[in-house]
């Protein structure tokens, strides 16, 4: 393919026109297609299926060491859920609360009890203090800003990089004593696939922070979710915080809602002794408990990590289907210059950069061709995008056919809108 | 049997020389026995047993409307499970979240919204504002009060009577605008069993605040949870309230925790159309979204509110047997003039007023005896009964034989305790 920006400006005007045919001619069908959406399909969800059949009653609804979880009790999590999920991601059981269905509740109730309580490192609640303000990697989770820019931080944007955040950025502004914290998906990360590299993880871990307080939110939202052949290595932070002194700094989420069912998984927080000892504190006062049995009913399900990557080998292999059907329709864009395309080895999503600057002008050609793209922006706090470029591919949700199609009109606006850039210069 | 106070010197010492001699044989026995436990018995939970053998998989994980309850979505709660807690409530399901297995963490987490937020009648967060304070009314349920314990609030105490609070007081008390709200559980109240007459419920709603973004926590715990014949009624506070133009006022509680399984419950709050936007626009900041195909589990389990009422029967019946032969052997005391007890038609709770003021006394003596009850205190504010008076009596967990033996150890040291007190004046 050629670089558009070699192309005379008849060439382009008559690619355009060319393009734009295409373009009607697909408006016309009336459809109705939507890449926006971070969730699986129904096939996806039918591989879990077997989990809602169990019979949970009598034998299976007590823990190992005889505890009947129909019952109240249990605060942190039964024991056989803490290793299972340790043996998964390397932690320590002792370190992990399992809790109900949700890990951005977990985020967001740590913060909240952060801003009324303060944590184990602070001087006083942090809504006591004015002027906070937070990291955030963008592109990245909208979800995860939402949360600091409700709580009333002022977020700060620092970019995302193959190796993981601009780390000479994030070292220069955690300097800040007001600056409270960073939101990572260290992982496959939500948006770009990215997995954080071993310096970026020692960086992190060991940088000088102004604020005694912060803290490092850990979202492993895709540790096991590597959907081919190839899986990228995740450098242990707590192995790397505990060395330099900082082990207090790291909340390490997870769950099961991208492993089994988004809403009736397991979610768990990981933290070190001093943290989790804080965390029961509060927790204890919030609940009596989280939902023991959904926590066995997974156990029993999996019985074994060896069962849980089996698991995951099938839900990849689904979803790598989806990836595929992406990746080769953006293939047409290969050589134009006018956008870049992450191609992660796992997670959920595809980022997809507009080079020109026009993401807002292809949104509004998808979305008048009648199909859904995630908002403009939505990768970026307080939903702006500086540079116009961003834009999140989620292939998970759409059947083949209609991801298919869809792709193939986002390649198509995709280069309308270079051209019309390329023309109004 | 015989007043107490009447009794010569000689015939009290001889008296408790007998209990003594009784009380040392119980001792010697070494018993291990537990009174203290507001939490159902593994032959009440058998009785919920059907709800964990569902296959929720399916057809059955969706909503009649046809959403795939596997997947995100649906904040506020599957709208099966608004109707089915709506028609048992009295309420209207619009105005009805239904959540995760906690009531408690919904109040929770209702109060640190206000904390860090306000409400949606609140001119700054509450954690601006000093000095803050919040009635409990007492002997109430120490998990409530620990909650604005910890929040920093001064914990006012008003006397629980049989008709409700204290109005006289609670009115008193809500003038001071630093008074942000009040404790309640409206019918079978924690740890009295009381029913709030009508009056009371209207003077709540209707009182005049000093602050404008007063709030009643009306935990509607025991809603369903008569155990014989014989039920109260308890008023709509929402219809008071809204009278008065004060249905801001109300957060109201309620869950499946004892009627079902109290580890994997259903939890809702409910409230005014305000109260449940100001809600959502900050909860669906906290999560996607609770488990909702156990909120499902339970419209298969149930399916209708006769269905609900009719595993009521059961379980009050099963709960029967566990208070009659608490309240037989507490007979035993009648005439004595040395203590007074409840005698509830429903709820989970007797509440045990020791009249001499010896209930840390009677603790000892129990615990001495290898039988523990609910910590002295705990039913006060801060954990510290003024009068030393009140014990809660929790006879469901028990198994029949230990709990007609724990209660008439109870019984021989309130007499003990009595005498001893009398001996020593």
């Amino acid at each position: 393919m050629k670089n558009y920006h070699k192309l005379s400006r008849k060439e382009a005007e008559e690619l355009y026109s060319d393009l734009l045919a295409k373009y009607n001619s697909y408006k016309s069908r009336g459809l109705s297609l939507d890449l926006s959406r971070g969730k699986p399909n129904s096939d996806q969800l039918d591989i879990s299926d077997g989990l809602l059949s169990i019979d949970m009653s009598r034998e299976l609804s007590k823990t190992l060491e005889g505890f009947d979880c129909r019952n109240y009790g249990i605060l942190d999590g039964v024991p056989e859920a803490k290793h299972l999920f340790g043996d998964l991601l390397g932690l320590n059981p002792d370190n992990i609360i399992v809790a109900g269905n949700s890990s951005l509740q977990l985020m967001y109730d740590a913060l909240m009890r952060a801003m009324v309580f303060g944590t184990c490192d602070s001087k006083t609640p942090w809504c006591r203090e004015n002027g906070l303000k937070w990291i955030c990697v963008a592109p990245g989770y909208d979800r995860h800003f939402k949360i600091t820019e409700d709580l009333g931080f002022e977020l700060l944007t620092v970019k995302m990089t193959e190796s993981g955040p601009d780390m000479d950025e994030v070292e220069r502004l955690a300097l800040d004593p007001k600056v409270k914290g960073i939101w990572c998906v260290p992982k496959y990360s939500n948006p770009t696939g990215n997995t954080y590299s071993d310096e970026t993880v020692r960086r992190l871990a060991s940088m000088k922070c102004g604020a005694h307080d912060f803290r490092i939110m850990w979202d492993n939202a895709y540790a096991i979710h590597a959907f081919g052949d190839k899986d990228d290595e995740l450098l242990d932070i707590f192995a790397e915080a505990e060395k330099c002194g900082n082990q207090n700094r790291v909340l390490y989420f997870a769950s099961t809602s991208k492993v089994t069912l988004p809403g009736s998984g397991v979610a768990i927080v990981a933290a070190s002794d001093d943290n989790i000892a804080e965390i029961k504190r509060h927790m204890g006062t919030q609940t009596i408990g989280y939902d023991k049995i959904n926590q066995l009913r997974h156990v029993e399900y999996f019985k074994s990590i060896e069962n849980v990557m089996k698991h995951m080998k099938k839900l990849g292999a689904a979803i790598k289907v989806k990836f595929d059907i992406t990746l080769n329709a953006l293939s047409i864009l290969d050589g134009l210059e006018i956008a870049k395309w992450t191609k992660p080895y796992g997670g959920y999503f595809i980022s997809l950069d507009i080079t020109l600057g026009s993401a807002a002008r292809v949104y509004e050609l998808m979305k008048n061709a009648g199909v859904t793209l995630t908002k403009v922006g939505a990768t970026y706090p307080y939903g702006k995008d500086p540079e116009d470029k961003n834009l999140r591919i989620a292939p998970t949700y759409p059947k083949d056919t209609d991801l298919a199609l869809a792709c193939e009109i986002l390649t198509l606006t995709v280069r309308m809108s270079a051209l019309e850039k390329i023309l109004s210069t």
